[in-house]
């Protein structure tokens, strides 16, 4: 049907100028206030930068989400690579209009599968599922909006989705982090529809929020639905990496829609969300984040797919990922530092300033091991820390230098 | 380093119930609405639903927007396996954390030198790349909020970003669709900073603005600076493929920015934004679907850099995409349809109304050609169409057909 490119004349075209103009031209006034605002950053000890890692990259990583090492399993990679060849490199549009292959449909029955739902929607990264999820759910209807209630350290994603609710008629409370009392609290106004809003495992700290409470609170008031963030519990908490929902005894919940990404314990790219079947239909029709959006590319969702199978016939490796975090916490610990108990796969270790935990960061790597290190804005001021994040697959020779690289490398 | 997966013991679990609730626990009364809200779109004719192709699809697409044909070419569809191979499925994280790698800098200087800016930055959609764009743009600056002047058909992902902007204390106006004069009067407001936001070629019509003129209204102001969404452009329009701002002579302009997508032309996934070097450093320090993003997967990345190559070597599939595109709107036109004349890939046939929009395509695609089609809301009442998209691979014969198939349906 296509053969090479024809060479059909191309219509003339409308504009004006068809030169390139002058390297540099146009007023550089418009964007002189970002100068400002950068040399604020840095005198703020804010300044962030990309550090591209080279192919052959020796260095130890505890600074990513690979939490059962499946980024470069060996099936994950080749089946990216199949899904590649097989179904092309992108998908060429969104999943309403052509972009929209078996292999997604595929993904998405085992992934409602695997945590017990009735249906699941795949988009192209776990910010696009967020997105879609709170965006679509709290719309109005009929006119009326609903209360959206959210923990005060929900991830961005699921703040720039409460406030694009917000800016389509929604109502917005925040509760304090992880306290359940409070969320029924900011409940109570709650009239015909109100959506309770929370990560699970939090991201900067990696503390397991109590769903199971979450859930009463929701319930006791008759009309609110619990959305739930689970990025960083899909692979790592529950029986066999299966999630917060089962977890918390919330398999096949009606009234519960959760959002995972495919780039943590997956080691791919890509969201979903994962809930009773007439909210992904709702979804599939009305989330913008979904019908404006190209679907997820093939070699994403087929690497996704295969990571989901390792996982499912190697479920010990959820169990793996927890051991080792806490044996990280515990051998941190003993040696002095102050550092959080590990609900999932992430371990935080205070620092003494946003300073020192920058410092600390480079020693580390100058020892060879990658960590993360929050600090203002992503954290509130004086929690500045180290993140670690723990991988089924560290052996006992690597936590043990952790261990040594971390503390010795720790500010006095 | 890492070896088989430990077995170290998990922790207890902190929540209470372990085990799985009864299937379909919970009230579903949350979610009650939704059937409603069903029922309501079911009966204004406005149900969506995905179509998932099979992997041996053999229907002729004129739906998607693999413009240059090479989503599933053999060097694109190899680099996307290589990086899979070589980088793993996924990048692991935020690329200011662990996800940033060399591949997606080579990615993001060769897509600076192909549009003549700076620098640029890319993200996991065109989508994030344009909530970053204009998001981290018209962010407040010591309390002070820009004037942000939208063009009224701005794509979907611009009027979230845009949205975003107001939650943040940016002023929002619109102007009529293409109307330069009316984007002036919007800008007379304009004190210390201001944006002017656009598509360049509309993803609906797929009609170009004239973006010069757009570029001397934004610098008649002395303050704006010009944010356009070059997303149907890139590999379309200009000489070469090389873009909008080369074919309005805004080539290494100072005051104007570009989002583009890899997910068209380039036939992957993602989406990137051009410019300036100060306003590429503001995305990587500020923009959250940047900071709080996983990095784009490599295999998209490595893609989407091969098709860069194909198309830099091969500039004339832009001159044979347009010109198909030529043909099909004159084919159509003189078998008596209502027709748009292309400025880019897109062609749009319009269709006496909603519901015989939605049969058209279906006749076309029983027939063998999957097109698209546009109603409401993605279109205003009234302008329901056909949207085909013209590829540069296409053959005569492939055309002579489409042309046969769409007029031959066309509703009586
Ligand atoms: C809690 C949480 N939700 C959502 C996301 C976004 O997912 P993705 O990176 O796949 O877009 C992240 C991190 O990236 C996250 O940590
Ligand atoms: C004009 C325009 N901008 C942005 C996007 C979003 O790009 P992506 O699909 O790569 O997220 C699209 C379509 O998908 C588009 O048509």
């Amino acid at each position: 049907m296509d053969s090479a490119a024809s060479t059909a004349p191309p219509r003339p075209w409308p504009l004006r100028a068809e030169r390139p103009g002058p390297a540099g031209s146009g007023p550089s006034l418009p964007f002189a206030w970002l100068d400002g605002a950068a040399r604020r950053r840095a005198e703020a000890g804010l300044t962030r930068r990309t550090v591209p890692r080279p192919v052959d990259d020796a260095l130890l990583d505890l600074a990513g989400n690979d939490y059962l090492g499946l980024l470069r399993h060996p099936e994950v990679v080749r089946a990216a690579a199949d899904a590649a060849h097989a179904w092309g490199a992108g998908t060429g549009g969104s999943r309403l209009v052509t972009g929209d292959t078996e292999l997604h449909g595929e993904l998405e029955r085992e992934l409602a599968d695997f945590y017990g739902t009735e249906a699941a929607l795949v988009f192209s990264s776990g910010y696009a599922a967020n997105l879609a999820m709170v965006t679509a759910l709290a719309a109005p209807d009929e006119g009326d909006a609903p209360l959206v209630v959210c923990d005060r350290y929900n991830h961005a994603s699921l703040i720039d989705a409460t406030r694009l609710a917000k800016a389509s008629g929604a109502r917005v409370t925040v509760f304090d982090h992880a306290d359940p009392g409070h969320a029924a609290a900011a409940l109570e106004g709650a009239r015909e529809r109100a959506l309770l809003l929370s990560d699970t495992v939090f991201s900067v700290d990696g503390d397991l929020t109590d769903v199971a409470a979450l859930a009463e609170t929701a319930r006791g008031t008759g009309v609110t639905a619990l959305l739930l963030d689970d990025a960083h519990g899909l692979g790592v908490v529950g029986p066999g990496g299966r999630g917060t929902l089962t977890l918390a005894g919330l398999r096949g919940a009606r009234d519960v829609v959760v959002s995972v990404t495919l780039s943590k314990s997956l080691g791919a790219q890509g969201g979903a969300v994962l809930g009773p079947r007439r909210v992904i239909r709702h979804l599939v029709e009305t989330a913008r984040t979904f019908v404006f959006d190209t679907g997820l590319a093939p070699a994403s969702a087929g690497a996704a797919l295969a990571a989901l199978r390792v996982l499912r016939a190697e479920p010990e490796r959820a169990d793996a990922v927890r051991g080792r975090a806490m044996e990280l916490s515990r051998g941190l610990r003993e040696r002095g530092l102050t550092v959080s108990t590990p609900d999932a796969a992430v371990v935080s270790v205070i620092a003494p300033s946003r300073e020192s935990a920058l410092a600390w960061r480079s020693a580390c790597l100058e020892a060879g091991v990658r960590v993360g290190c929050f600090r203002p804005p992503s954290v509130p001021d004086g929690r500045s820390r180290l993140r670690l994040t723990a991988r089924a697959t560290l052996d006992d020779a690597a936590v043990r230098r952790v261990l040594d690289v971390v503390s010795t490398t720790r500010p006095r």
